[in-house]
């Protein structure tokens, strides 16, 4: 069963603001087993819309999603531009307009201001419905609509409104609702599992998916995407459940030809998978930042719970506040420079001692785009982990990577590469 | 001059990842001058990359532009689509090839393990242009592409890779490639113009623009788009350069209703404000973060040329780390709690004594989702800035909030308003 999705709204088609609702939508259609294929975003006017509706039938979807243009007011459209592309009338559905009305009464008493004739035509325009649709119960002021063709069966059209607070729960509503409850049966679940690497170029992971199918893996009804997130490649499978096994060889195969690299078989981040380790160890942990600023104690301190293992951090982007704060000699910043291997060694060290952590981490380099220099060119970054080496006695282990793109990009990519560099260093941790 | 665009990857239409190419690439087309009308993601399959040019071209836009699907491996089939498409044969680029090969050379250096016969069919793969495209010279591996039809003036094909570094550069340098340059000739520019506000609700925003309406303000051709972004509010509006004067009517009429929330008029945000104001007046600024775990330092060391006024910060996620890097006493912590006014106070004092910095910024709150209480529920954060008063003497200011949404937006909002804080607190700073 394919699915397409119509996002409408100005500010979303002019790039003033991000749409949440397709990616959500995707998600959640996919894990029922739909295909989603197209995520359209349109402007609020009905042209628009009925383009894009009547492309996704073109394309032969069984079911459209449309998100927004439910309000109360004359442009929000939609409901009205399905009903006509559907084959129906528009009728005026009393129970739902008293429905309204109670849920908008409160905003009489609350602005003794507000405009009561507008009030009420708003509450008459979102009780017009198409004829023979379903209706779903509003969550804000907004029902939602399940509207089948007047002829033929397919496709049918999910209208739902546009703020996500109010989309989400009315979907997972709708599922309930005939005649989409018949459409899901027909679709077959897949299942999608997900597989995370970290340290070796997009090609890499190309090429061992061409080698698995020279070896005479099976592939067949394997969907597989890669795609490269901040600095980690993703592959993300969905397959019939009948196509198990032959997943569970591609990934044994993937295993197998990158032990070092895949971290990740369940879909877990490493930021996840960090704060695990951690928690379970009972071990601690501090950061002495200075190109980042800050990120990775952000990143660190993302998932609820950080307390538990996050002791704190040093943001130390002046050379004084490297010396004052993580106690690194000036000498030493004298001698190698701010981005050195020595001066990541000591901000780890500093950390480590300073915040009374188990495992300390340093982060120095040149995010750009000013500092760079021939031998110490922009994106090079120097990160050390500090932790008790196997004696007790600590360990600091340091690396250089020269990192691609833009300041935000090299920034983004050396905080990646500090969670990586803590997970490998957490002794006994496993490599997945 | 209408615009369509269409971005691939299956890893958007199924909702893994958030498409970012479309809304920059409608935003930048719209300040030339275009009409961004739709935004597509379709999976990258040539299926439903072909039916996409053919819906935009279908619904008369006169410039396409796509992204992704340009890599080095077989499924990345966009060049050749649009080729079909437009009607035009794919050709081999020896010179074309020549240039890739040496960009991936380095490859071969960090990845001494690399597959070298995967790498020149990738390659050569990449050299592979329609002919009679205009080729734009890759950022990463992936050259860029021009492509008119063979019969006919438009649409246009713009095809762009998917990793936005690489994107927007391109797109940048295909600005002045023909035919493109040709078709932006009969673009008319519209004016486009952005006010931010903060500490007001949307809904506010939105009743100013009735009253401007009402008071009799012309705002004929005036496009306004109102949006909420990490707690701020943005005003944006475009109009023709004919309809300057009623524009600049509106400005001042916003202007002058909300003096105190009002603080851009220019585009700039408050991180460059922020940043321009403490350099213009030579100022050093220095952070203690709690609930933001080091989001307000990395926001503060995101523009290039920060380390003039970024002193550094301390990340004191504990209380341990609170009383031990940023000397608030324990007593002050055990008597009012660690979300509380007096221990804000005591972090930003103790962040601008410790890094000898002008200005100390310290946040303590409950960005949850545990960790709330009847009294001090999650979403409460006290911010606190700490400078120089009129005096002389050290002047602290203090102020709670009730942040709404889950920890990420309690996280980012409380560093927002710190932002916010600061500007205000800059003695003599201009309210915009």
């Amino acid at each position: 069963v394919r699915a397409g999705i119509i996002v409408t709204g100005t500010e979303l088609t002019s790039g003033l603001r991000q749409d949440r609702n397709g990616p959500w939508l995707a998600r959640r259609t996919r894990e029922l087993g739909l295909e989603p294929e197209q995520i359209i975003l349109v402007p609020d006017r009905p042209r628009e819309i009925a383009g894009a509706l009547s492309f996704l039938e073109g394309e032969g979807v069984q079911l459209i999603i449309t998100s927004g243009g439910l309000g109360p007011t004359a442009d929000d459209l939609t409901a009205q531009v399905v009903a006509e592309r559907q084959g129906r009338e528009m009728t005026f559905d009393a129970e739902l307009a008293r429905r309204i009305e109670e849920i908008v009464a409160p905003l009489r008493e609350r602005y003794p201001g507000i405009d009561a004739a507008a009030l009420e035509a708003g509450t008459r325009k979102q009780a017009m419905v198409p004829e023979g649709a379903s209706i779903l119960a509003p969550v804000g002021t907004a029902p939602g609509l399940i509207v089948p063709p007047a002829y033929g069966e397919t496709p049918l059209v999910l209208v739902l409104p546009g703020p996500p607070r109010e989309l989400q729960p009315m979907f997972e509503d709708a599922l309930a609702h005939e005649p989409l409850r018949a459409l899901l049966a027909r679709a077959r679940p897949r299942c999608q599992a997900t597989m995370r690497l970290f340290g070796i170029p997009e090609s890499e992971i190309a090429q061992t998916l061409r080698s698995a199918a020279a070896r005479g893996l099976d592939l067949a009804e394997l969907e597989i995407t890669t795609c490269l997130h901040r600095g980690e490649i993703e592959v993300t499978t969905a397959y019939p459940p009948s196509a198990q096994e032959r997943y569970s060889a591609l990934a044994a195969f993937i295993a197998e030809r990158h032990p070092r690299e895949l971290f990740s078989t369940d879909g877990r981040s490493i930021d996840q998978i960090l704060a695990e380790l951690l928690a379970e160890r009972g071990w601690t942990i501090a950061t002495a930042e200075s190109c980042t600023g800050g990120m990775l104690g952000a990143r660190l301190t993302d998932l609820a719970g950080s307390s538990r293992y996050f002791r704190g951090g040093l943001v130390v982007y002046s050379n004084q506040a490297k010396e004052a704060l993580a106690g690194v000699p000036a000498q030493l910043i004298a001698r190698h420079g701010a981005v050195s291997q020595e001066v990541a060694q000591a901000l780890a060290n500093g950390a480590r001692t300073k915040l009374d952590a188990d495992v300390g981490v340093g982060i120095t380099g040149i995010a750009g785009p000013d500092g760079g220099s021939p031998e110490k060119p922009v994106g090079l970054v120097w990160v050390a982990v500090a932790a008790a080496g196997e004696s007790g006695a600590p360990s600091v282990h340091a690396r250089s990577a020269s990192l691609p793109g833009g300041r935000a990009d090299v920034r983004e990519r050396a905080t990646t590469l500090a969670l990586h560099m803590v997970r490998r260093a957490l002794p006994g941790a496993p490599r997945r």
